[in-house]
């Protein structure tokens, strides 16, 4: 970048909100987004130490713990960033409690190997969703958001297991990939309702007056893409859909 | 330290072990003792995530497993020691985890506030016995101890959370009283199994060649000391031993 040029934002604070969030809208869509992030990590993190019970050895749980601290340390960025925007981070979170909740209470694995395809298929495709959507919106919150959903080593620990325990039993990668299914489709559901209710964000997704939007089209092509991320991992994992 | 004074330590690269570690007995009985300790952390990582959800608020829940992803930062360092004095972590850790899961089986909270004073007395008074212990030690072990037994902020927040509902409720400090004991009673009886059979430890606390070791009256000062502590801890939550 030239230095003659002259910055739009050299005279921002480092964490001081950019001029399109001027645009109250989009503030409060963005708020609202981050608070569903911010509560599916701290959701995420919860729910890895749970499964982390079922590992057939401390030094599984110790891996799946250090993952699940990881989930924990994108927490305080996303309130901090929820904060500087004008929000409170519980207030922020709370419309998102009920249909989190519910997609963990409505996939609880029975065992350690479900526990591993949830960590790995549950996280990634949130984290393509939630990615697919940063990418419309200003670039420090889009930078905040891709941060927070880095893989915390999550992939290549269950894949690694997967596939081994697949191998040594092949009836259970047929049980497995019926999990990844209603996995998939829990999470569609629980999607779908958070949509239905919160008009911010469908607003969001809409975009406004100096920025581009998604319509019905875009949508289904994103859904398209995420369908097909999902199917690739299932096949990285031994699991064909 | 003047410069010109020979430092016996100085060709030793940072985290080499010292000298006294060339005897064998030392080493094996500081690698348990640094693998008892590593095991106390990671279940009580988990057990304050679990615990967290008795939490009456998100807010409480993110404090605690605030202060329960900082005890799991414990953990690494631990075994980064275990393996520089030439242990296995999880051999290290194995012979404790029969007694602490004891202790955690024994002692599962009812609700939030048996939660807040399990987090508070039974780290406590764990910290206060390891730290009487480190004393006898070289001085890396004993920095290293008192680094990884630092007071993660449950103290200040359980002492807080449990004085202003035994103000609301006052019959709740005499039933939190019964359960301090009884963690106090717990503790001691586990501790007593894992002394009776650890023989390394044992021989640990009884001293060496260039080190002091304790006689039974020391033991018995050491005790006094601990509880002692203990009943200070209980007046400043409110709870009257």
């Amino acid at each position: 970048m030239g230095e003659s040029q002259p910055d739009p934002s050299a005279d921002r604070k480092p964490n001081e909100p950019g001029l399109v969030f001027a645009d109250t809208a989009y503030r409060l869509a963005v708020v609202d987004l981050l608070g569903a992030i911010a509560y599916g990590e701290l959701s995420a993190f919860e729910r890895l130490v749970d499964d982390a019970k079922l590992a057939p050895s401390v030094r599984d749980k110790v891996e799946m713990g250090a993952m699940a601290t990881l989930e924990f340390g994108h927490v305080a960025p996303l309130h901090d960033r929820i904060r500087e925007l004008g929000g409170d981070p519980f207030e922020a979170m709370a419309p998102f409690e009920a249909a989190i909740d519910l997609f963990h209470a409505h996939t609880a694995p029975a065992d350690w190997y479900e526990g591993l395809v949830k960590a790995y298929v549950g996280d990634a495709m949130a984290a393509d969703f939630y990615r697919e959507i940063a990418a419309y919106l200003d670039a420090d919150t889009r930078d905040l958001i891709i941060a927070s959903l880095e893989d915390s080593g999550q992939a290549d620990f269950a894949v690694r297991h997967v596939r081994q325990a697949i191998a040594a039993d092949p009836k259970l990668g047929g049980r497995l990939a019926l999990w990844a299914r209603r996995l998939m489709g829990e999470a569609l559901t629980q999607a779908q309702h958070v949509a239905a209710e919160r008009d911010a964000l469908t607003a969001l997704l809409a975009g406004g007056i100096d920025r581009p939007g998604l319509d019905l089209a875009a949508i289904g092509r994103m859904f398209t893409r995420i369908t097909e991320r999902h199917d690739d991992r299932m096949s990285e994992v031994g699991l064909s859909a």
